[in-house]
This record gives C-alpha cells, structure tokens and sequence, in this order.
C-alpha cells in the first residue's frame, strides 16, 4: 500500500502531518477495501489522544473484518459506527452529551453510494446504536413499498423512531447505561453555568431597566463578559463533535455514515447535522451521476454544517477540481483512491486502513501553534492503492 | 402590472395556461410586493376546485394585507402560510393527513433570503400552525447565542419541538380541532385497505412458502394486483401534499415557506421534505453569493424531493439557466420578477398576486389529457413588473 502525505496547509501556515512514509506490509493480499474514521472534530487533550486513537483503530479493524469477509460498503461502516458509538469518549451512542432535560437525544445517518439511498434519525433516545436504526431504515427502504402502496420513511425522529426501532427488533436500552460519569459530571457543571449566566443577564437586564429609567442604556457589554460557556466535558477534553466514516469496499462501492449525541445543553427535540440529508454524510458511486465515486464525512457545529450543506458540497467539490485531475486519472487506470480530512476546530482524531493492511493509522490533526479555531483551516490527506483493477 | 404566460410546455404538449393577458389595474399604487402560493401538487377534482382556488386567494390577500402595512418577505409569507394551514381542504395544519397511529404530525420550514437563516419543525402535533413555530425558530436563531454561549436550534421535531413551542408562547391546540371528518374517514377507509392488503400479502406468503416447499415459487406478481392503494382523502380529491408560498417584499427580500401534513398512514416520527433544509423550500436575496433573489417552494413525494434537494437545486439552476438571460437583464433595470410552477402530479392549484393588484389570480394547472402523471411534467409561469426601482 502506498500511503503518502498529500496536502497539508492551514491559515497560510503548515499543520504537522505525522503520516507515515510507506504503509506497513500487505497482511491480506485477497482482501480489497479502505475505510477511514474519525471520532470527532474538537479539542483532544494530548492526555486523553491514547484513548482516541484506540477508538478509531478498533473502528478500523471492525470495518476491514467485514470487508475481508466479503461484506459491502454499508454494512462495512456500520460496523465502524457502532465501535465508535459505543466509546464512552465520543460523543454519540453511549457517553453522549446530555441535552437541557438530562437526556441523552442521538442523531445518524448513513448513505450508500451505489443506490443512492439514504437512512436518518433524529433525536432518538434510548437506543444503544442509532446507526443501527439509520442503516435498518435504509434497507427497508431498499426493499420497496410497504403494504397498500406505503412508501418506506427514509427519516424517522424522537418517539416515533424509538418505536419503529422497537417494531424491527432493535432493542432498547436504558438511559443509565448510555451516559457516563463525565457526561453526568458535565451535564451538572453546565447547569451551573447556565443557572449563573442566566442570572447574570436577569440582573443585567434589571439594571438595563433601570438605567433606561435614567434615560442611559449604553452598557450591556458587561453580559457577554461574564457569560459562563457551555462546554462538553472535563476540561473540555471531551468537547467533540459527530463522529463518521467512510468505506470502500471490493466491488469499488462508496458508503459513508456519521452519529452523534448532539450539542451539550441542546434542547429536546433538536435535530442537528448528522440527521440532515447532504449534511452529515454523502456516499456516490462514480456512474450515479458522477464521474468518480465520493464519500463524504462531516463533524462540527451543527447548525452551520446544515446550513452550507458541507458533505454534498464537498463531494460536488471533488468532482470538479482541477488540481486532482491527474490523480484522478490515476484512479481510474490504478485503482489508487484519494482521502483527505480537513478541521477548523483545534483538533480532530482519524483513523484509517485498508484491508490489506495489518493494523490501522491514527493520527490527531492539530492547527498550527498561534491559529485560533473557528478562523483557521487545516486540510491533509493521503493516497491509498487497492490495488490494480485487474486484480 | 405586467403579466403574461412566458412557458408551457409539458410531455412534449402543451399544457393550457388559462393565465390571463394584462391584469387587474393598479390597486395600491405606492405598495410593492409579490406573493405566489400552492395549495399542494397532487389530484384536485374539477368538483373542489373553487374550494382550493379559494384558499389560494385568501392566502395571497393574507400576504398582501401585511405587504402594504409594510411587512418584511418572511413575515408576509408566514401570513400566507397561516392561511394554507388553517383551511380544512389542504394537506397541512388543520385538515392534515392521519399517521398510522391516527394522529397528525406536522411539518413546516421557512426561510429567510436576506440572512439565509431557516427554521423547521418535523413530526410535530398538537399545533393549529406548524409554520409559526418554524417561524419562531428562525426569528429567535436571528437574535444570537442562548444563555451560556448555547447556539440556538434551528430544526426540532416530535414532543421537544412542542414543549418549546409552548414555552414560546405558542398555543397548544387539541387533536380533535385538526381533524376534519375528511380526514377521518380518509384513515378508515385507509386502515381497511391496509388491513386487506396485509391479509391478502400473508396469504401469498402463505401460498409461497408451500410453493417452496413443492420447489416452485415463481408467482408473487399476484400480490402487486390485489394490493389496495391507500388514498389521502375521498375519491382522491384530498390527495395533496405541501402547501407553500414565495414573497417578495418592498426591499426586494425574499422569503419561502413550506408546509405538510404528510402521507396519509406514514410512521409516526416520520420527517418529509417540508421540513429538510434545502428540499422544502429555498430563498436567497441577490448578493448573497449569487446574482438574483431566488425563492422556490416545493410540494410532492417527500422522499423523492429529499433525495434531489429540489427546492436548492431549482435556486441553483434558476441562476445558471442561459434561456432566461434577456428577462434577468430586464429583472435589473425594470424591477421585473419571474415566476414558474412545474409539476408531475395530475394538477396543481396555485394563486397570485402583486401589492398593486385588486384582488388574486388562480389556477389549477393540469397535465394535458392522454399524459401520465409521474412520467410527464408541465411548466407553466408569468412575469410581474414591480415597479421601476426608482419608484
């Protein structure tokens, strides 16, 4: 396998890509296929960096076995997805952030590049997996109408997708077993926080009134000074977003999928990036429509993922960039595939492997010293050959 | 006002646009504005259609009414919107399609082309006006960061999205005020299909399985034949989806909105198209990364509309589109506004109307005779001059 640093810029600067030269050796010669994960974009404290990287290597490894056993681009990113939700350090499945009422409210989706089809939920509680759920709604779908003509939900959200999970045999599971004893601890800091923000700005609107009684409102600045921030976990060391990834299997197909818990603090029934079509995940076989086959996966501030539509726009994006071209080419004639990954938050955990290979890569990608998160942009990737088509 | 039909085509026809020559002298010569509504694609019976022409003309007066009080594009289309809701023959608000479980679940979406700021709401019940939630969502998303830095929601669904509708203010309303005895005997005449469908479908599983048993399981096709359809109201003539509707205000924004009952018999917590961002509606003034306002309202099959992102990728094409180069050239110099509905459903209500006119113009557009809905499309529009921008 081939593996090489391919981009690396951000804010004007360099990000320390610490990707390997050459791969380590061909383990499964047969086996064709690659996935990549990540467990989040955020802040990873280097103490905890261990933790997540175990996490996106277990993800890898659950992928390459159903790839090496013959399984297809959805199944094989489920697998990854359920390692990943399963975690206690990510923020989906279990460990998810508490929402305002205490409760633990996931969004996923999953996207298959061959049909196109596509599976959501939306603020499901008490569901150990959510990607399970997303995946079953994407196969019913491929089944076909329902009886009398029905046409199968592609997304389902709260109370109503909890009992459709239930009707398909996905069990539930008890809210204790979902959070953990950071997001608890988390769940009462940020109370606290909010309970003195919110006080805060009732005084500061107090004395707001007062002082337009006083004909004087000049000064409200105050308030966003002392405001307490809402953060996700222990020094913000587990302030992380949606987790995902992507796969490519032996037949060429493209699958992508992401999960998360949300926004801490969120409110009940918020549905955010993951649970939106063309937001949280994009998977496009080349012939659909497209040139090349394209997976895409997002993590960050809900909301303004939604907004710019980031996973169709980066597979749009893809296709039509000049300066891949001559990799592009290659692609078709070596089988070679290209992957990149890109943050503008201070940090961001992957993961990769290919089925030929014995154990997985993980890196934490970090902006450059003195840039500042949310301002700043940092894109790296690789290339990885599956081997010759011919093979 | 200028008006007149600018395309007609359909299925390789022409589709007959009854659309009137010049309009209505001028009303309100001052007030500058324009509103377009639908009361949902789908099959309007000859019979009902002075009922939907109807409500497409208060919808519009609705808008107009708060255009010459000096309204802004979003406040003006909610106005509409409201109105689309409230009457019991559309597929939205009061008179919705029944779930499975009996019950109404809405959803609706708005946005705002000046900010681009949306707001939606999916599988929500027990809310006479879905849209005055959605609307709430984006006017407080408008106003900044929550307590404690939270970044506030932009879409919720289910029983969180009514919980904040109540703690903004927004009425409760109780399930029997929404539905119409349309609607419930639409449900039961649908449950019996079901009931039948599902029978005769365990019969055939029943037969297949002692066909497989002889070794011979080649005829299922029976089962598609004798399935019963369900319908969305008597003899079709309530089969309708989303309603929605398109504004332009005095200051040029523009805003669309969109709103949905959804399939008759659906799961419940199932999310349309209404209430996905960029598959329900789309609005975006000029400057905002593109040359022209656009604003689309879509209505059909959910799940198709979801997968082709239609109401963005109308947006989009209307910016590329080289045909229409003359008229947006006129568009900057005279102020003059296009407008165009397409459907491939049997008909299509639709009404309109400038702040100058008198009063609305309606219409049913109907694929030509001999057509298959699904498989033919008409395209019909007109365009509207608003008066010189330096009026």
């Amino acid at each position: 396998m081939l593996m090489e640093k391919m981009i690396s810029s951000a804010d004007e600067g360099q990000t320390c890509s610490p990707l390997a030269g050459p791969g380590s050796g061909p383990h499964n010669r047969g086996a064709v296929g690659f996935v990549l994960v990540h467990a989040g974009a955020g802040y990873h404290s280097e103490s905890k960096a261990k933790e997540y990287k175990h996490v996106c290597k277990r993800a890898c490894l659950r992928a390459v076995d159903r790839l090496r056993a013959g399984a297809l681009a959805v199944e094989a990113v489920t697998a990854a997805l359920v390692e990943l939700e399963d975690s206690p350090f990510t923020n989906a499945g279990t460990g998810s952030n508490l929402n305002l009422s205490g409760e633990i409210e996931c969004d996923a989706s999953i996207m298959d590049g061959k049909s196109l089809h596509y599976g959501a939920v939306g603020a499901l509680s008490g569901i150990k997996n959510p990607v399970l759920v997303a995946r079953r709604l994407l196969s019913e779908a491929q089944k076909g109408k329902l009886s009398a003509g029905r046409i199968p939900p592609c997304f389902l959200a709260g109370k109503g997708a909890q009992h459709w999970a239930a009707s398909h045999g996905i069990p539930p599971c008890p809210a204790e077993k979902m959070a953990t004893k950071f997001s608890l601890s988390a769940y009462r800091r940020n109370k606290r926080k909010m309970e003195v923000a919110e006080r805060v700005e009732a005084e500061c609107y107090q004395t707001k009134r007062a002082r337009q009684a006083a004909e004087n409102d000049r000064d409200l600045g105050s308030l966003a000074r002392v405001r307490a921030i809402v953060d996700c976990g222990e020094n913000r060391s587990a302030c992380l977003d949606t987790v995902g990834a992507i796969v490519v299997d032996q037949e060429g197909n493209v699958a992508a999928a992401v999960s998360s818990g949300g926004l801490a603090m969120k409110h009940p029934g918020r549905v955010g990036q993951a649970a939106h079509y063309g937001c949280g995940c994009w998977a496009q076989n080349a012939g659909n429509a497209v040139p090349y086959s394209t997976a895409v996966s997002t993590s960050g501030c809900g909301e303004h993922l939604v907004r710019t539509m980031l996973a169709r726009e980066c597979s749009t994006a893809m296709q039509a960039e000049d300066a891949h071209q001559a990799l592009l080419e290659a692609m078709q004639t070596k089988f070679i595939m290209e992957f990149l990954w890109s943050h503008t938050t201070e940090s961001m955990c992957i993961g990769y492997m290919s089925a030929q290979d014995s154990k997985a890569k993980t890196h934490i990608s970090r902006l450059p010293p003195g840039t500042v998160a949310g301002h700043s942009l940092a894109i790296e990737g690789g290339v990885c050959r599956l081997g010759n088509k011919s093979d």
